[in-house]
């Protein structure tokens, strides 16, 4: 029986208590304004056990997310090469995540991130503090038109994951990789350096 | 109390036994291979009552969903102007849909459609045969290029109404309309009309 005192040491009811405050002070004060000091105090531990589990505020989102990729290691990749071809890097990167075992679980996030409002309030603020601002930083933007240029490209990629995974629309769920790249990676770089006028 | 033995004429739960019996068919053998004289035996009714009801298998099918738009007048009006600034004027008809209280509606209809593989499939069923086949029918499009055209299209429509009326991701989110309409029209000319070459 696991018990809900959440008080013993590293059990699986301690890491439960410790990701469910998270998730709670996560989506409703957000990542910047919630501290680790913070969740520890609602799950009833001490803060060097959450240092302990998961090292640092960022790795304890994702796990409260069960994120499948590390975005503090796998977007300086992407972003490495400069805003030039971004579109087609950042499309072959995503559909080579989604395509392997990782996209099932990428589905299942999504499906269950649209479950409820707060959900989808968690999912959102990881969304922007854990990979949209890193893009930002790493791809030297216009700081006044990067927030809109890259909720752009994630419109283009969440619904491509929709599509071409969940929903699994034909003939978009059984192209090959390098045509969906094709196709798909100019609307993203217009996205990231075309111009946002009329 | 409501009781489940539909044959009550006219009834909630006559009304309720016909749509189960049309959303298990539907998703199950699709919407061609499905007859209403298959959905009435399924529901134990007689067939003149799903045509008393609901007029047409295509109306039936959008009841099922609760569809808030009726595809058969919505989509000959986007395309009535052809395949030039299809994409603005796409564009600007689903913004200004979901801009509406209808988005509402729509926000729920994908997050509940999202919820099991079975209302996925119908949601799937309905777009290729309820709409994304209308939008063939009407642009004149190569037959061999449509459904991938189209497809294209559906993701990107797809991840504007995720990002900005289900996440809300700003400032996507709040951006005026026309601009959505500018950002996202040219996306969707080029899979319209544009090269699917690399």
């Amino acid at each position: 029986m696991i018990k809900r005192s959440g008080r013993r040491r590293g059990s699986p009811d301690t890491r439960e208590s410790i990701l469910d405050a998270a998730r709670r002070l996560f989506a409703d004060k957000g990542f910047d304004a919630t501290t680790v000091r913070a969740i520890a105090a609602d799950a009833g531990v001490d803060p060097a056990m959450i240092h302990h589990f998961w090292g640092t505020k960022e790795e304890l989102f994702r796990a409260t997310l069960q994120f499948p990729i590390d975005p503090a290691t796998e977007i300086p990749e992407i972003t490495a090469g400069g805003k030039d071809e971004i579109g087609v890097r950042l499309a072959r990167t995503f559909v080579r995540i989604w395509d392997s075992p990782v996209g099932t679980t990428g589905a299942a996030l999504i499906r269950s991130a649209m479950s409820n409002d707060w959900t989808l309030r968690l999912m959102r603020e990881f969304l922007t503090t854990q990979i949209l601002r890193r893009v930002v930083a790493e791809l030297d933007l216009d700081p006044k038109e990067a927030p809109l240029r890259v909720s752009l490209v994630a419109s283009q990629l969440a619904g491509l994951a929709m599509m071409r995974y969940i929903i699994k629309l034909e003939p978009l769920a059984s192209l090959p990789s390098d045509q969906v790249v094709t196709l798909v990676g100019p609307t993203i770089q217009r996205y990231v350096t075309g111009s946002l006028e009329a």
